[in-house]
């Protein structure tokens, strides 16, 4: 199997656009229609959520390269909701996404061996099976190391917390600690993590998570760390343009993927959307709603120049 | 109902004694009568972690007032694991002990409400109905609060990661800013918290994870965190001893729980407890090896004060 940095990359050339569509199905958020039942029914819960998912999956897998589930969502619906999310895991996979996991998991020694062994590689390596998994990088250097290993025994990839797009991250990212911020210690570290693994395109295994709300730090942290791939939150609901992002991108429009949750995949809940399509026709708001971000880092980003080789 | 940190003080002085049992249910660590059939039925493991858990509980809950199970044991073993882990849950608390949830999670907003909610609270209120929670503080301040007000509500509590135990934890928690390392600017802010939320025991509903392995920094703690119930991990097959772990308690022998996980489960795998009881009299070594801790703390901590009122 490719490494996961390059299996990325084929997968953002292919489709020409960095989207990557995260699947938080918040059950107060569903349409109408798939929230039928008893809502105190996890398992109807789980239910309805995976419909939601696999509808997402289904209109927006020709488009993007991969979609980013939010564990919480589905831990929320109890041991039901962590049997969907395989299934959603398999489903997107199917249809051809790869899957960065959302989990900011992280623990000591053979804890985040279990942890990594849980989540990353294919579904008979592991119970959930995704392409990649999010990890928090606050108990250090060791931490991270398990889930290294197993990704690049597996094909799997592994994005570290860097700088995230939360008002408060700066509580403890920001913090100047030896002359820099403490963001950039982390920073540091992936970026050595990242050009230890680097695959064919130059990415490694190793990836950052830098929010699209501080636009001067991406552009800085894009220098620091140019054997990383970013994924980058923040866009849409969090405030951040294609504009703000551009800088995550190297010039030939690869190395970042740009998140997108709640303005994708709930765009029926929202102008223009919401008067085109109402909630029966939701999975066209999807469909219109990607279009219109691929479209707009097409414009004002390097991702326009995807299609050009 | 109480609140966690009056709750937890109570069970603390009924028993007598600190000690807080991890579970960290290794497959590979079982006795082997427990882990019969195909290892690579997740299934098959998942029953096999029960009955052990189940079985470890049974003979700790007349000694300790809480149990810490890890949920990336639980995690490894996939949707089957993780409906394990909230009867293994249930099974506790019904012996009349607390858990800690060693989960470590974190995430921003409406992410880190579902986490919560995923894990706070009794059984008829979340999913996994844990008494308390460890979680992460690399998101900040914003990240912590839905995690607080949610423990609040349900007379739960919160562990925030503040000095880990592992040596590489210093990567980042040892960073020097503003005149402080890293690891006391998350205690200052975990000091406030638990100000803000003391119960009558004089304890916040949040709580600090501060590792054995470092003593000194331990004692500097206690005085930064007064408010502040500790967890403190590290005890045994990390290394520590009684003695390193005393400046985590109050004069009163309360404010602190004191974590050891595989010395305790797997004693029927170390010495003197393989030889006295063999893999077949697991229990019994867990039941000694716990009897040992227990009196280790009461002859060399001010957990022997704990009989006194």
């Amino acid at each position: 199997m490719l490494a996961f940095p390059d299996r990325l990359e084929a997968a953002v050339r292919r489709r020409g656009t960095p989207v990557l569509v995260g699947l938080d199905p918040r059950w107060d958020m569903l349409p109408d229609g798939l929230r039928g039942g008893d809502p105190g029914d996890l398992g109807a819960r789980a239910g309805a959520v995976e419909t939601f998912c696999c509808g997402v999956i289904d209109v927006v897998a020709p488009m993007v390269a991969a979609v980013k589930p939010q564990v919480a969502f589905f831990e929320q619906l109890g041991p039901a909701g962590m049997a969907v999310l395989a299934r959603v895991i398999a489903h997107a996979q199917r249809a051809g996404l790869l899957v960065i996991l959302d989990g900011k998991r992280n623990d000591i020694g053979s804890t985040a061996v279990a942890y990594a062994k849980a989540f990353l590689g294919s579904s008979g390596q592991s119970p959930w099976g995704a392409d990649a998994l999010t990890v928090s990088p606050y108990l250090g250097a060791d931490s991270l190391e398990p889930f290294v290993d197993l990704a690049c025994q597996r094909g799997a990839g592994v994005f570290v917390l860097v700088k995230t797009s939360n008002p408060g991250g700066r509580m403890l990212q920001d913090l100047v600690a030896e002359g820099r911020p403490v963001y950039r210690h982390v920073a540091d570290h992936v970026e050595a993590l990242a050009a230890a693994t680097a695959g064919r395109c130059g990415y490694g295994v190793v990836g950052a998570v830098v929010g699209a709300t501080y636009p001067e730090q991406l552009a800085e942290l894009r220098s620091a760390m140019p054997h990383a791939w970013f994924l980058v939150p923040g866009f849409g609901a969090q405030g951040a343009t294609a504009r703000d992002v551009a800088a995550a991108m190297d010039p030939r429009g690869t190395g970042a993927v740009i998140n997108s949750s709640r303005a994708l995949i709930f765009a029926f809940r929202r102008e223009p959307f919401a008067s085109r399509f109402g909630p029966e026709r939701w999975q066209q708001a999807v469909e219109a709603a990607t279009r219109e971000m691929i479209e707009g880092l097409r414009a004002d980003t390097p991702a326009g120049r995807l299609g050009d080789s």
